[in-house]
């Protein structure tokens, strides 16, 4: 044969010397370029195929290593067996994402020598083979224990070669039960390592340890894996004053608030922008072109005087809602209720911003020269100006925009909802967010990106924690059963945090227009059980001020434009739901995490009905959340509900408890299906358990 | 600001340059690691998704390059827009795979300067903005077009400059027609493109070309595509003697069957292995463990004696088939009636085989030193040594193995079926399939590793062209249905391709055995149908013998054990059966691609209805099948199918005609559902055409 053949085929054969290959290791986002997420506290199941071209059992291991640790951890891997004891090559192991930031995982795999040679011993013994074949398979066995024994004697063990050489004159002396004894597998695994002192066999496939690819993990705070966000708009929260009109409120009079906010339950309060707001062009109320006198326009339009006279922009705090120390006031309050705050991040400038003067390249000019509004065509939005992320001054703005978080930050706020981040560069928020990270990995970012599927997901790729949804506008069953899977069910969990909102300032949509409490209550506890993390923009939705704009699925009287103000103390309002819902929230772990969630069926279709559970073992219930609404907002549903029991874990041929955790009734349920009757804006959020 | 950090946001500035990001190119095979595979001549649909940060437009570009090709080749991506006017950001367009080989394909993407403008305007003039704002933007779309001149200009053109300047200066004129005449899109995506001469313009985003990674696509030989394989015993082809008892055959006898077999439209003639089969423990009558006098052997058990009383292995023909003279006659005669020629191999020898004296280290020892068997405790096969693909000797044997393809190759046979390529190292396969396509891309090889999925698949991503599959044991309409899907609905289908058989001479399933006729006829018809690639084990299956092994689910009086009679001329055998349906795959592109599958409701749970369409518009109905199986082998079944017109391409309102291939009955349908009623064993394959 021609040499320089001869020699290629040796390279393969030393490649080929691993014999086993991974084939497939998850989590894993975009072929590994992204991290998955986890918040803190959560376990990463990790699941790596691994195949070998043989019959050889494999020894598989899971390593995992946080960034700011020197040496990694592993954990032994088992093959995944079905219950009729056949597998698809799959080995499962998982760990605890402890620390925040990034963790890096992956597996070794290799020929597991002395269970593949007891695999086939056992399959000898039991088939009865003559006792000359098993004669000639001892030594073989024999031989693997002593090499193991050599190996841990070269280990400096003194206990573990002892034992596996008495089990290997054990066997040689024609004792088969030795070769099963408990714990001698795991010494031989160990001792026979190929990559360990003494752990290659001289045997006949010399065998190597096979490194996989490895994956990220990246961990973020608890709140950017389970929270309930309450966004309100600070400036109205005092009320009316002596003449019956709405007074604009301070941060001191907002913090006041911040009691029955954590009364409720809610995790996070969120504000809109608290700067000083341009006057130039300033929007009048329901966004009119001009304001009328006293109109205190939109906080997004950011850029005017602060509280000491000066030009103020996203670093200032409006002088009428108390400037700087009332909003430290603020930030501690809060820290005193518990409650974490978010900040609104929105990057452009009203005509009045100090970055007009001081910088005049961050804008885009018009060929007449003049600054660029931000436009829609043909809509043009002349209270605002973008700011220009590209050319030579970028650089310094970039700086500058990231100076703005740090200015916050430094304040004591590590929470923020970042405005429309789609249109800004996406390798602005992948620098501005790492760079962030490296001094405050406890950062949470919200991405109010309401525009198309692959943009959303990049932007949770990039860095962003949590990102506003489509769900608003999923109202049918099939719309909500569907999307519901398409975030929970496939592998968008791994990356995409999904924080479901009823509503925003900006939305209010025809369903709950139309229909009222019913339809508030049901999107309300739609939105809080079908997703870990979501929000309401709180006080319209509590008091159902549900008041349309003529034009557009936005609310009247809008709170962007004019300062409104909210009965603190109705007592029809939604804030008992509130607090049961996010008191339910709270005590169960099945609605506080992403996966577990299954959708079941209704013999009526206006009834949809959904489990979501959290279980460590599949065969126990674990914890078990069953959820029915009616959709239909004017009329009652009944029927029955379709309850896979052996899938859940429920008993098939006894009674379970269903517990409604809503009205504290309970039930004896039995079978698969179970009748249930809703009324118009009626929920059961039921825990279901084994009776005792 | 602190000057470093500085530096680090003018980098990531630079690096947000592109604006645009490619999210996902397909098709892609395990992260892109492996090649997707197409057969010559078919089609390569390519989807990128592509994002960018803002309103802007792009133009996105495929590219694609064989491996043997200096340049590459482009085309314009159109973004795919939905019937209702949104999208996802998704650009498409395919090209033909026109050489065997690898192509490379990937995409490049910019933002649009002109569309984006163009875009901005269109809504600016039918919004009816005022004509001071048009008369702002028309000097921003004039600018562009002067420069798309320049551009032109300085790479010598003349005519297109005209036109742009000409444009421009209507535009200017406020002739706002102007900036949508035909054709000056493309001129200015063209002259504007920033990785071209002048093409950058001056503009406030400066814009770069994003280049996306690169996938390869792997094409092999049509019929890797699509093909009808036949398998049978060359030794079984010369019917009975004089005395009654079937006589074996030579490979001359073989080749006198060759035109029936190419008259039933066969595509491949499948032959075990041809070679000389060893005499020590050879296996007897249904794999005796003794072979009685006269007992021929099993053709797997290779080596023996050789034509020329030499010892003869892998490279030698069985004398008793008429040895190398006669294997040549066949593979002409092959030639001449248009069949493609697959040869088995299988890489073990029998005790007898020449590499036992010439190679002993290539041979695995048990401790006693005596070679090993090919064993599956407690089963050992005494007929058979397993190769020793490892250790120092391996390269040797890997040259050796390489070298026996390169012999048949040499003698005019490129399609092999490889005999449990999983028990062999993976890295032998992608190392040796590699090094013989470098000569010879024409290779064609069918994995037979009926073991568990997920090596399955890595056999095919190594470069295994065809794939038994698990197809035989899937027999219910859910277990139909669902396997079926996984094969042609999912990412399989880009580069695992099923060769479906309903039988091999391992395997005579439950199903064909209780069932006869009706199941042969229905497996034969799902198999041809479902998938492009099939085949059957033919005599036993044409002539409906379903004796089975009273132990196991394969043959009775089993080929590989001994010489078998065929009736040749049998007027009851399937023959006219699979000679029509062979006509029908070969005129009916539907039946030739792995895409294009749907399964439909039918009313009556033991009729599986499915359709394949083959079509260039999805407005068009194109090449569109209809088959219907009775999976009820014992009763006649009836009841509607359910067609989705609309997505189908059918008419709602109005008849059209369902043709039966089969039966050359012609009706009219209209509606959805549809009636069908089927005896046992009985199947409509269909055309369905728009009524003339």
């Amino acid at each position: 044969m021609p040499q320089p053949e001869s020699s290629e085929a040796a390279a393969a054969v030393k490649a080929g010397e691993n014999n086993d290959v991974v084939t497939g290791l998850e989590p894993e986002v975009a072929g590994g370029r992204y991290p998955a997420k986890r918040a803190q506290g959560q376990t990463v199941e990790v699941t790596a195929g691994v195949i070998v071209d043989g019959h050889e059992k494999l020894a598989v291991e899971l390593c995992w290593q946080h960034e700011r640790q020197r040496k990694d951890r592993t954990a032994w891997m088992p093959l995944n067996v079905y219950d009729g004891g056949g597998h698809n090559d799959e080995y499962v192991a998982s760990f605890t994402a402890e620390k925040l930031g990034t963790y890096e995982f992956g597996v070794r795999a290799w020929i597991d020598r002395w269970a593949t040679w007891q695999d086939q011993f056992r399959r000898r013994v039991e088939g009865g083979v003559p006792e000359a074949e098993l004669r000639s398979e001892r030594p073989e066995g024999a031989a693997l224990l002593r090499h193991a024994a050599e190996a841990a004697e070269e280990q400096g063990k003194k206990r573990d070669p002892r034992r596996l050489r008495a089990c290997a004159e054990a066997l040689t002396g024609g004792d088969d039960e030795a070769a099963f004894q408990a714990g001698i597998a795991e010494l031989c695994r160990d001792y026979l390592r190929p990559d360990r002192k003494g752990g290659r066999t001289p045997g006949e496939r010399p065998g190597r340890v096979t490194e996989s690819e490895r994956r990220e993990v990246f961990v973020d705070p608890p709140v950017a894996g389970f929270g309930a966000w309450y966004e309100v708009f600070p400036r109205s929260t005092a009320g009316e004053g002596s003449d019956g009109t709405p007074q604009h409120a301070t941060l001191d009079d907002a913090a006041g608030r911040l009691e029955r906010i954590a009364e409720m339950g809610f995790d996070v309060v969120y504000l809109p922008p608290v700067h000083p707001i341009g006057e130039t062009n300033r929007k009048g109320k329901d966004n009119a072109p001009t304001a009328g006198e006293g109109d205190p326009g939109s906080p997004w339009a950011i850029g005017g005087t602060d509280e000491n006279g000066e030009p103020g922009g996203h670093k200032a705090v409006h002088p009428a809602l108390g400037g700087d120390d009332a909003f430290d006031r603020f930030v501690r309050e809060a820290e005193k209720q518990d409650l974490t705050v978010a900040l609104d991040m929105a990057f452009q400038t009203s005509p009045d911003h100090p970055y007009i003067e001081e910088h005049p390249d961050w804008y885009y000019r018009r060929p007449d020269g003049s600054i660029r509004y931000a436009e829609n065509p043909p809509k043009t939005y002349e209270d605002v100006h973008p700011l220009k992320f590209e050319g030579d001054e970028a650089s310094d703005l970039w700086n500058e925009l990231k100076s703005v978080f740090e200015h916050w930050i430094d304040r004591g706020v590590t929470t923020f909802r970042v405005d429309n981040p789609h249109t800004k560069p996406f390798a602005f928020w992948e620098w501005c967010l790492a760079e962030l990270r490296d001094d405050c990995p406890e950062l949470v970012v919200l991405s109010e990106a309401f525009t198309r599927p692959k943009i959303m997901h990049y932007l949770a790729q990039i860095g962003f924690n949590n990102s506003y949804t489509y769900f608003a506008w999923r109202n049918s069953k099939q719309e909500l059963t569907e999307y519901a899977r398409e975030c929970f069910q496939t592998n968008l969990a791994e990356y995409v945090r999904p924080n479901f909102w009823p509503n925003t300032p900006d939305i209010l949509t025809d369903e709950l227009a139309e229909h009222g409490r019913p339809a508030h209550v049901a999107r309300f506890v739609l939105a809080a059980t079908l997703s870990p993390t979501y929000g309401v923009y709180g006080p319209p939705f509590e008091h159902v001020f549900n008041e349309q704009h003529p034009d557009r699925e936005e609310y009247a009287r809008n709170e962007k434009y004019e300062v409104r103000a909210w009965d603190w103390h109705d007592e029809d309002s939604l804030q008992p739901l509130f607090k049961k819902v996010n008191h339910i929230r709270r005590e169960n772990e099945a609605l506080q995490h992403l996966r577990g969630l299954r959708f079941h069926e209704t013999h009526d279709d206006h009834l949809i009905a959904y489990t979501r559970q959290a279980r460590d073992d599949e065969h126990e219930i674990g914890n078990l959340i069953l959820v029915v609404v009616n959709l239909d907002y004017e009329h009652a549903h009944a029927g029955g509900v379709e309850l896979p029991l052996a899938e859940l874990g429920l008993p098939t041929g006894a009674p379970f408890a269903a517990h409604d955790l809503l009205t504290e009734e309970r039930y004896q349920w039995q079978g698969a299906w179970n009748y249930i009757r809703l009324d118009p804006g009626q929920t059961h959020v039921m825990r279901l358990a084994v009776s005792r």
